[in-house]
C-alpha cells in the first residue's frame, strides 16, 4: 500500500479492545497514515486516551470531520464477518466522497450490490483484503535453508501473535538482521502492505499459499511469519495446522494472554497447560520439519507492570525459555533467542556433510 | 442424486488405476447407473476386464455409442484440477446432446465461458460437485452423544479411505445397525448423492462445514465419515486436521496401502511407522474429543491374496488391532470393532453420572 494514505478507521459503536483489534493495530503500527477514527460513541476523545497508542489522533463523529481522508478502513473483525447495518450509510457516504474503502471482512464489499454499484458510479476502489486467488497446492520442494523461518503460534486466537511478529521483526532489524515481517491475516496485510489472508484460502491450497510466502521472502536472513488461529481452537485449528506445515518453520514463538484459561469465544473449551501446548506444537511441526519453541510472548494487557513482570519470570523459569511481554518490556529476549537460533542454523547449514 | 441417472464416465486417454479412482469408485458402487466409460484407448473392453469391477459395462469410443446416456461424469481427479484440452470437444458434444455434465474438479465447469455459454444455449445443467457456499464457523456446541461418530484416516492420500468408509457403513447396515456413510469428497458425493467437498471449503469454515455434517447425520446410530488427505501430506494436512477437529470422532479407522513407503506424489517425504501415525492421529483428535483408532484397513491392491492375508495378520498383531483388506476380505472385522465401540459408548452415555 502507498505510504501516502490518509486513513479514517471505522469502529462506529463497536469499539472494544477485543473487537477493534484491527483498528488498534493499524493505529499502533501506521499512526502516520491515520487521520481519525470514526466512532460517534467516542467522538472528542483521542486514540492515546482510548487505545493507549496513537497519541493525539482524534476520534470523530462523522466523515466530514476528516476532510483530508482518502481511505476508509473497516476497523473491526467480527466472527460473522458482516458489515453492521448501521455502517452502510457511512460506507456509502465514503464512496460518494471518493474514499477508497478497505475491508478485511469475510463478506466482501465487492460482492455487495449496493456498495459495488455506488463504487462504479463514483469510480471508487473497494479493496477486500481477504479476497485471494490462491489455487496452487504446495510443491513440497525444499526451501533455501540459509534463511531462518520463524513463526508465531498460540494457545488461542487474539492473544498477540501479530503484534509479537511485528515487534520481533522490528527488533531484529534494530539489531542489524535483515528480517521480514510476513503477514497472514487482514490486519497484518494492512500494516505490511502485502501478505496472504490465509484463513480465506480454499482449504486444499493453504499449504501452497504458505509455501509461496516462504519462496517470496527467503532472500532475507530471517522471516517472521504471523500465525493464525490455534491448534486448540475448535473453529480454526485446520488453518493453523496447514499454515504450520506449509511454512516448515525452524523455530516457533509461543504466545498467550495472561489470565485466559479457556478459548476466548467458547468458554467451555479449556486451554491446556503451556508445557503441553508447546510440546504439541513442536510435535505437529516436526512431522514436516524439525522445529522447537524458542521463546514465549506473554500478553499482559489486563494486568499491572508488576504482575506482568512476575508472570514473565515465573513462566520463563517454568518452561526454561526466554519470555517477555513485547509491549511492556520490548522484544529483546525473543530477538536474542532468534539470533541464537539463526547462528546455530547457519553453522549446521554450512558444516561439511 | 436421482437414481434414474444414465451415466457415461469420461476418462478418455487418462485411464490408470490411480488417476481414474473416481471412475472406478462410481462403477464399483453405482454400477446400475453407469451405461459406459468413454475412453478411446480402451474402447471394446469391459469394466470387468479393466477395473475388476462393473462386469459387462462397456468402454466406448464416442458418446454416440451410448445414446441412452443423460449424464456425462468427469472420471479423473488430477492434482491440477483442470479439464484436459482434448476433452473439451467431448464435453461440448455432451452439452449439445443435452446431457447433464458433472465434475468434481477444482476448476469449475460453470466458470468456463465456453462450457457455460453452450450450457445456456442448450438449456443443460453443469454440476460442479466441489462448488459450495460454506460460510459458517463451527459453533462448537456439543454433539448428540447417542450417535457414534466414526472417521477414516490414513498415512497418505489415495489409499482407500472412501472405499473403507462405504464398506464399513454397508457392513454395519447388513449387521442391522442404522449407519450413514457421510461423504466429504467429490467421489463420495457422487456415490452418496450428498455430502460436503471439504477440501474446497474456505479454510476458516472447514470445521464449521464438518460440524454441519455431524448435525445432519446424528439421528443415525452410527455415522461413518470419509476422511480427506492425511496429517502427513505436505499439501493437504490442514484439511485433514480441520475435518478431524470439526467431527470430534469417537473412533478412527486407520487406512494404508501395502508397499507404499513415501507420500504418493512427493517421493522425498517418507511415511512414518504405522504405530507412530496411529498415536499421532489419536493425539491430534484428543485435543477436541477423546478418540482412539479401533481398526486398520489394509489396501492390498497391488499384491496377491496370500500376500495380503499375511500383511493383514502381521499388522494386526503388531498394532494389536483388528485389520482387514475390505475389498479382498470384506469389512467384517472392522464392523465388529465399530459395534463394540458403539456398545461401549452407549453404556458410558447412559450411565448415571
Amino acid at each position: 500500500m502507498a505510504a501516502s494514505r490518509k486513513i479514517v478507521i471505522l469502529t462506529d459503536g463497536h469499539y472494544s479492545a477485543h473487537a477493534a483489534k484491527t483498528a488498534i493495530c493499524v493505529v499502533r503500527y501506521r499512526p502516520e497514515e491515520v487521520v481519525a477514527v470514526l466512532d460517534r460513541t467516542l467522538a472528542g476523545k483521542t486514540c492515546g486516551e482510548v487505545m493507549k497508542v496513537g497519541g493525539e489522533i482524534p476520534f470523530v463523529g462523522s466523515l466530514a470531520e476528516a476532510p483530508e481522508a482518502d481511505t476508509l478502513l473497516i476497523g473491526i473483525a467480527p466472527p460473522g464477518g458482516a458489515i453492521p447495518d448501521a455502517w452502510r450509510p457511512i460506507v456509502l457516504e465514503a464512496i460518494a466522497r471518493k474514499l477508497t474503502v478497505v475491508s478485511g471482512l469475510h463478506d466482501f464489499l465487492c460482492d455487495d450490490p449496493e456498495f459495488s454499484r455506488a463504487a462504479a458510479e463514483h469510480d471508487v476502489r473497494l479493496v477486500d483484503l481477504r479476497d485471494n486467488r490462491e489455487r496452487d497446492v504446495a510443491s513440497g520442494r525444499p526451501y533455501d535453508e540459509r534463511c531462518l523461518r520463524l513463526h508465531t503460534v498460540a494457545n488461542d486466537c487474539s492473544c498477540g501473535k501479530m503484534v509479537t511478529t511485528v515487534e520481533v521483526a522490528e527488533g531484529l532489524a534494530r539489531a542489524g538482521v535483515d528480517a521480514a515481517f510476513v503477514a497472514t491475516g487482514q490486519t497484518g496485510i494492512m500494516i505490511a502492505g502485502d501478505g496472504c489472508p490465509i484463513d480465506r484460502v480454499i482449504a486444499d491450497f493453504v499449504s501452497g499459499a504458505a509455501e509461496k510466502l516462504v519462496l517470496a521472502n527467503q532472500h532475507h536472513e530471517v522471516m517472521v511469519v504471523e500465525g493464525q488461529g490455534s491448534l486448540y481452537h475448535p473453529r480454526y485449528s485446520g488453518v493453523t495446522f496447514g499454515l504450520l506445515h506449509g511454512l516448515k518453520p525452524d523455530g516457533l514463538i509461543y504466545c498467550y494472554e495472561m489470565g485466559r484459561s479457556a478459548i476466548d469465544d467458547l468458554k467451555h473449551v479449556v486451554l491446556p497447560p503451556h508445557r503441553h501446548a508447546i510440546e504439541f506444537y513442536e510435535r505437529c511441526a516436526a512431522v514436516m520439519h524439525p522445529c522447537r519453541v524458542i521463546g514465549v510472548a506473554v500478553n499482559g494487557q489486563h494486568f499491572s507492570d508488576d504482575e506482568v513482570a512476575a508472570e514473565v519470570d515465573r513462566v520463563g523459569r517454568e518452561l526454561g525459555l526466554p519470555a517477555c511481554d513485547v509491549i511492556r518490556q520490548g522484544p529483546a529476549r525473543l530477538v536474542e533467542a532468534v539470533i541464537a537460533l539463526k547462528n546455530q542454523k547457519q553453522k549446521q547449514t554450512t558444516l561439511p556433510t
